[in-house]
């Protein structure tokens, strides 16, 4: 049995809306010290010679308290002057940037320019915006999404924002994820012997956490780990809650069951946490040698995220006191 | 005797606030494909990523009617919540950029990086604008104002905006005004044989008109045109207007007054218009050979900048008439 380090960090992995309200649950429950967020940054995309980095944007906003409360992404109270005015002089305005947000793209494009990395701006960021957990950009360099539809190859955005999701998907691919390397301190942390506990958060597997997964060397990593991994589905009674999870599921052939989550993560688990309306798909997971925790994983207010978060605490902690990390 | 050409395209060389007063006295008295303003861009810099050209936006802001009253350069009913999340970050907020106004600036920034001439999306800015005037740019090549102060060189937007033009001026270049090139069509403008005349405006002689003069042929193009060249002083009583242009000539040991205007011009002018508080200079300017016209110059209202563009343009029209260019 390994060591039980009931105080060790917990590292959340996580897109953008969905994730990050499962962030935002675990920031309740947990001393700032003890949480790291592992972000996607596949999504990153130059716009108008900005450098936007769209999850964590959402995962700062979010913790921050600053988020659209209605979106989930960008900030409340924003205005959309520039936008407006970048219309009318016929310039690209079909992913919507607020003033406030502006900002942010214009401060990481300025402090890259000098030299920064993603994540030092993301710690200077995080620590204007008062977000005191660690969130930590999944690599430094360039991995970004690249989404084969009916319609031809799409970048993330143009498939996600620009095209609203309608192209078929056929295949997704990381461009850049064999030579790019994981973000500072990832390493390290998933060496670290008190590790408590890793969290898949309900972000969209295909979107969200398989470009952090696709890392090189970040899933050995994970893996390799003294602590249990645990994902928790992105499906309620068989549907996705929010964005193209279900779509894209179809499109790829792949059956819009709990199992099916968990066969797409594959040995990367030792458990899964799925939601009380999919609890009929627990003998066959549990068969597999999962662990299966059940619970309404629903996350509309803030105290159903701090009841989801707490709950996976829970689990992992009961996982690696067991020692199945 | 030249020919006279009282049809006749004007050329008006202007930089931002001042000149831009009366580049719109011009053009409410002149149809729009009779104007053109060939704009100072030796103030133009990066900021933040985004290329900013300060004169050319004063320009088509004030041209499109659209330009703040109060401050004479930005939007009217501008607002500021990008400057302001920026400086929240930490950012760089010393030169302020409305959320409006960013809008140019990204606009101009990502069609630059696509291949368009500074000239290109000139023409496009003001065709989203409404503005039928042709604003020139000075140069689609870098030419850019150092200030030599006593507190060493500063670029012109440090000197100007950062330092508020506080350090003491010894001497004023020019980097890059060797090789730069004229913009397109300013050549051919100031070789076409209709051309009814050239007004330097009375924006300051030393920051916005010496930059526009030092670009490579230029001032020779304008001693060889057909048009007469006649400067509007911007000094009134000895004074000036608003601005730097008097602290700048105390420091750099020339006299306020219209005389030491037009020796800086030396044999660039055919004549001069001078305030009515400065018409005591007439008699020596004249015995050098000068036109010399005497009005009010003072802009305030619509109605003083219409009387001052009709005043100029009846002083080019006789000069052209009597065959002075």
């Amino acid at each position: 049995m390994k060591n039980y380090a009931v105080d060790g960090p917990i590292l959340a992995l996580s897109g953008g809306v969905g994730g990050a309200k499962l962030a935002l649950g675990l920031s309740h429950s947990l001393p700032p010290e003890r949480l790291y967020v592992l972000a996607n940054t596949a999504d990153d995309f130059e716009h108008l010679g900005l450098q936007v980095s769209p999850d964590l944007d959402t995962l700062m906003y979010t913790l921050a308290g600053i988020s659209n409360p209605e979106t989930g992404w960008g900030l409340k109270g924003e205005t959309w002057n520039c936008m407006q005015a970048l219309e009318g002089l016929g310039g690209e305005a079909w992913f919507r940037l607020g003033d406030r947000d502006l900002a942010t793209h214009i401060y990481r494009t300025a402090s890259r320019a000098r030299g920064a990395t993603l994540t030092d701006v993301t710690v200077n960021l995080c620590a204007r915006l008062g977000v005191t957990v660690r969130i930590l950009p999944m690599s430094d360099d360039p991995v970004r999404t690249m989404v084969t539809t009916d319609q031809g190859e799409l970048s993330f955005q143009h498939y996600f924002v620009r095209e609203q999701c309608a192209p078929k998907v056929r295949a997704i691919r990381f461009e850049g994820h064999e030579t790019g390397k994981p973000g500072a301190q990832i390493l390290s942390l998933l060496k670290n012997p008190d590790l408590a506990g890793i969290l898949i958060c309900p972000s969209n597997p295909f979107l969200s956490i398989d470009p952090i997964l696709s890392v090189s060397g970040l899933a050995d990593a994970i893996r390799e780990s003294v602590a249990p991994v645990i994902a928790v589905s992105p499906l309620i009674g068989g549907k996705a809650v929010k964005g193209p999870t279900a779509k894209i599921m179809k499109e790829l052939n792949i059956a819009l069951t709990a199992s099916a989550i968990a066969d797409h993560y594959g040995d990367l688990l030792d458990g899964i946490i799925l939601d009380q309306d999919d609890a009929h798909a627990a003998p066959e997971l549990e068969a597999r040698g999962l662990f299966v925790g059940i619970t309404d994983t629903l996350m509309q207010t803030p105290k159903d995220k701090t009841r989801v978060a707490d709950y996976s605490l829970g689990c992992l902690q009961a996982l690696r006191a067991g020692g199945n990390g």
